[in-house]
């Protein structure tokens, strides 16, 4: 059975509507929905429409306020924290990275800074809007900590995500969107619901150990940093740069959006970057050197067997196209949070 | 037999004057040998004074220029972008970083680009400039490719270290000095003097398969990324901000410090930014923050067997302060170059 297909217009127009019944404001809902919807156009179905039940939960209890704006706590020119007001953290995060963007343009770089947020989804959607302005744009978040330190024996940091765009002349921006976490808490769940083991160096166990069971996790254990001390190295500038420096909760004090009281504030921190090549280089050079370096990509010998060397971002780029144009393949488990979703909401559900 | 012991003030004086005799300024002479000691006295002995002789080589045939200040190519109040005129990358980079922090006082963020640079030693040493002023500091910068790609039959990017340092308030600053590579190439020539093998995903051979013999390395093959696509993503990020950005020369057209003809530059780029947190955060608040976080993870439980969770520059630091009271346990591998670099200038070496 092939996956249902849902048009890129009708998945944004649903979860539109759905913020909209949670009594979030027409502005902000349709930003929120734009970021979901674009996010599964890229085929990360991880954080997409997926999580929008989880969203309206706390929309529904008070967790995540459905009205007011987003404040500016300190401001200079080319920097600014905001508080999110514990409001829906997509608009808010959009809304910061374009006031970066807007101040890149004149001081060449600029920061803001946001806390009292939520979960803030995909990190490269706020990325690549600078970079579709033609700026290079850098997002990061913390989170409530499900990764060791090395010798923990537990959790220490978020998987504290950190993306980046950057735009080219000739070609879509490359765009990396990573998580400090060897692997995703989600491959692990789905080993476990499927009874398999794990790689041994995903996660250590309730001992600290490393362990190819999954069946405790995440009761016990925690997730592997990548590339141990250099993932728990950024995990840290991260947790600095998106709440230490902003004000928000920082480590254990962040709750989870998804499995902490929805009646409570997450207290979630992020920053977003953003830096203006037309103020920084020669005008037009950068754009065309980014296009030059990933043509020199494309061009270097393969390995045997190996088709095709990819830029970060670009299998995203090819899944959004074909997505827009003949519609988004939503994989199985995505299928009953929306459904959810529209129960939650009174709507006839997308799919 | 133990590592012959070196002062600290003996080991830099040492560097000092093999620069004065090579024809580099005073000023030069001393910060050069100051960022090569310290680097040696936190213990990173592959990039302190053991590369005192190559960069005297490089200055002897005129890759490197002994005399000529780094220009300003293009400045705005938040942002420059330096021309190193081939001269000493240390003393250059100190400069830019310096550049970075008094503006950053001013702008709450800085950028300092660097091209026409050469081999800079140590990330770390200049985004510690930035922590011991009480700024958060990023340090990295771009090298000929060693890397490869995922997919790719050889290197596709440079190994381009990434540095950051954030000042706390009861504690030393954290510092993380890494390279997106998974294992230095040191590593691999040292198992390849051995005759032994090496762990099968620290490389690729010429076919641009993983290999576990490291025989063959540097000639063919390349060191894989750290995390895969991560670290082969983060390099692009590295490559963009200091060369893309600055009119470096990239990948290729990087010349090796080591082993290319040193008559010829090098053509490196870097990049430092300096966030100042007394601009951004409440007073004070930030590096009582970063201390807490500190004591958090130092009291946070431990695997059997841990006797200490670490933060990134914990163990630097000890060896510093052990070293710079003690002596500076120069390893092995040191001593030669040490005494290269003293043959070079006429100058009795200092082990």
């Amino acid at each position: 059975m092939s996956a249902p297909l849902v048009s890129f217009s009708d998945l944004r127009e649903f979860a539109r509507s759905c913020y909209t019944r949670a009594g979030v404001a027409e502005e902000e809902a349709a930003i929120g929905a734009e970021v979901l919807a674009t996010t599964d156009a890229w085929g990360v179905f991880t954080h997409g429409t997926k999580l929008l039940a989880g969203y309206l939960k706390r929309l529904r209890a008070g967790g995540l306020h459905p009205s007011g704006s987003p404040k500016v706590v300190r401001e200079g020119g080319a920097w600014v924290v905001f508080d999110g007001n514990s409001t829906l953290a997509h608009p808010t995060s959009v809304k910061a990275m374009q006031w970066a963007i807007q101040r890149a343009r004149i001081h060449g770089l600029a920061y803001a800074g946001l806390r009292n947020s939520c979960h803030f989804g995909a990190a490269g959607y706020y990325a690549w809007l600078a970079a579709r302005e033609g700026l290079i744009g850098v997002a990061m978040a913390n989170d409530i900590p499900s990764v060791a330190a090395p010798g923990s024996r537990g959790a220490v940091t978020g998987s504290n995500p950190l993306a980046y765009a950057i735009p080219a002349r000739r070609h879509d921006p490359i765009l990396l969107d990573m998580s400090i976490a060897k692997v995703a808490g989600g491959k692990v769940f789905a080993a476990r619901a499927r009874g398999e083991p794990i790689p041994g160096d995903w996660i250590i166990g309730a001992d600290g150990c490393p362990t190819s069971d999954p069946s405790r996790f995440p009761m016990e254990g925690a997730l592997l940093p990548m590339a141990g001390h250099k993932g728990y190295g950024l995990a840290l500038l991260i947790e600095s740069l998106s709440a230490l420096l902003t004000g928000a909760s920082m480590t254990w004090g962040v709750r989870s959006w998804s499995h902490h009281d929805p009646g409570l504030p997450t207290l979630h921190g992020a920053a977003f970057l953003a830096m203006d090549p037309a103020v920084l280089a020669v005008k037009g050079d950068f754009a065309e050197r980014v296009s030059s370096l990933i043509d020199e990509i494309h061009a270097s010998p393969r390995a045997d067997g190996v088709e095709r060397l990819y830029v970060p971002g670009e299998i995203e780029w090819e899944r959004y196209r074909q997505q827009i144009a003949e519609g988004i393949a939503l994989p199985p488990d995505v299928i009953p949070p929306l459904r959810e979703a529209a129960a939650l909401s009174g709507l006839a559900s997308v799919v």
